[in-house]
């Protein structure tokens, strides 16, 4: 157990009137445990508790270290998880559950323990994760890392003018080269027109002179996920591309120049949106610009018009803006930024200014 | 929407007095709707009531064709999608709620309708999907029936003599040019003592003389999922792998045997145990007999020795009996199975003899 991390659960769980609290989530158990269990559909929890006795609830088949610092309950296939699990939870008592916990579990936990008030007790957790500490930043930018040179090498690849799905096949052997630990989420690559679809696969559409290349790639390393986009242009990039590509850039600078403790997320994505809106181009931003990032790709937290909460030090997060133009582009530039004391430390170095390859 | 399947889960509702249903896993929604909707973490829902008024709740981001046959129920990132939900659902009434719904959205519902009585309802659509129509296991057949050309290109590989790794990652390129659409899981390539970890992940292990070498594969194709396992031998197999081998594949002859409609899942287990262990093996006999499989490589149910449900016509599950050897080998012998009227037909016909190559 990493006795600091449990200990900033328990205090917020003091300050929420939470006496205890059930942890489901693989990576939260990871992120207090420093041990990957991937249960598939059988029971996992980790319970909290002020008491200081805390349990994990697993399954024989998995196998963790003995000294993992905390008491383990084991049950086998044939045991009613659930009842025994039941048994250790006080009383009366309000339960913290994970926000992803299957509702079978909790429907038969209820059914046992109907005198408990059961809450979602994840944002607890999930905001102290948002905050890095000083081993998961160091960890995170070596992840980014990796992923700029993996992207330089990929943009190298890219006039051998494989179909999209051939090149984003090439992906894996980088990072394995790199020594990343595979890729953090399907690899979007996306030539000319297909860039204009965020949800775009890798098909086999090849590559055409003029052609926006959109490389939107992210790696693993020990457990951390990073993540980028690069848009670059193959021979030649049109007028109107060279244009959109500009405001892209400068809105992706300008949020980026928004990121400091105290700013809020909302403030954050305006100063992307409002550039773009400004020059014309609002509908073909389609997204929030950016989402929380660290043991997943996808993180608590984004950047988005709706999230009023304030950015603190040691966060980590994206900064996506993008335009398409149904039928002709599309163009998104990625960062990670980590907030510092007075701004933000972009973790990604690769150049991001307009990129022609021959 | 697929009325006669629609019609089989009311007629199954009304069985078990649930009025009103709300289904959100992926799979069955597109069993039900013939759509996929991947909803990430956004809340997708398929409301079911025996008056007939169902109801398709999902995000403005997704989309879906018009004549889907139900009525759509839209929501934005910014609303309150369970408030939404919860002005459709009949006050007073038992809603069925689909097992693996996250519990936040649960715990929500609870809060707006504390006046319904919740109850996991997966079962009542799992049994039904546990049985392939016609469609289905047409669809099935085509998908193991790529599977077995692809596994008979691998094994072809096999001398090359690549790393674990490098093999496994030929298998989308086999897959892409037999006309399927991608692996159904990570394939598991093992050779020599690494084959005794059931969890092995392909890794940088080479291939040495004597080896065995298990190959665990499955494809998508049209949705449905195939899932085979062979293990044959480089250059030579030991006399006592020959004789581990012929112990395997005779269990998984029997279970095969064993598998007609009436028979209980248990008992099929038992067919293959019960040789394995009176050849001596059965503390190498590591896991169930075998999975259910279909939209999902692991559909409801399973072939082991707790589940005493009987078999019909029409579900399809594996036999994939094992004896692993710490630090010596591990050997696996998987057939998809489709049950008949009386009897079974194997889904997999490539060849499974004992088989060394050169």
């Amino acid at each position: 157990m990493n006795q600091s991390r449990v200990t900033k659960v328990l205090r917020q769980m003091a300050e929420n009137n939470l006496p205890q609290m059930l942890v489901s989530d693989p990576a939260a158990i990871y992120y207090l445990t420093g041990k990957w269990v991937h249960p598939g559909e059988r029971m996992l929890a980790l319970y909290l508790t002020q008491s200081g006795a805390h349990k994990l609830f697993l399954n024989q088949l998995f196998s963790v270290p003995e000294e993992l610092g905390v008491e383990k309950v084991w049950f086998s296939d044939t045991d009613d998880s659930i009842g025994i699990l039941s048994r250790h939870i006080e009383k009366d008592s309000p339960l913290g559950i994970d926000k992803n916990w299957p509702s079978h579990f909790l429907l038969r936990l209820m059914a046992q323990k109907g005198d408990n008030a059961f809450v979602n007790g994840s944002a607890i957790l999930d905001r102290i994760r948002s905050c890095k500490d000083k081993e998961e930043r160091d960890l995170m930018r070596q992840s980014s890392r990796l992923n700029d040179l993996a992207i330089e090498r990929l943009i190298k690849l890219v006039p051998r003018q494989l179909p999209e799905k051939k090149l984003a096949q090439l992906l894996p052997g980088i990072y394995e080269e790199l020594g990343a630990d595979g890729c953090a989420f399907e690899p979007i690559v996306a030539y000319g027109p297909n860039a204009a679809d965020p949800h775009h696969g890798p098909d086999n559409t090849g590559l055409r002179e003029g052609d926006c290349v959109i490389l939107d790639i992210g790696c693993k390393k020990d457990s951390y996920c990073s993540d980028m986009t690069r848009t670059v242009f193959y021979k030649y990039a049109t007028a109107h591309a060279q244009k959109v590509y500009d405001v892209v850039l400068e809105a992706n600078k300008r949020a980026i120049g928004a990121v400091k403790p105290g700013a809020r997320f909302c403030d954050i994505d305006a100063a992307a949106r409002n550039h773009i809106e400004a020059a014309g181009y609002g509908k073909g931003f389609l997204h929030r610009t950016g989402h929380s990032i660290g043991l997943e790709v996808h993180d608590f937290g984004d950047v988005s018009s709706v999230n009023t909460d304030r950015v603190q030090p040691g966060m980590i997060f994206s900064i996506e803006p993008c335009v398409v133009v149904p039928g002709e582009l599309g163009i998104r530039v990625e960062d990670l930024v980590l907030v510092t004391e007075d701004g933000c430390e972009v973790l990604n170095r690769c150049d991001k200014e307009l990129t022609i390859v021959e």
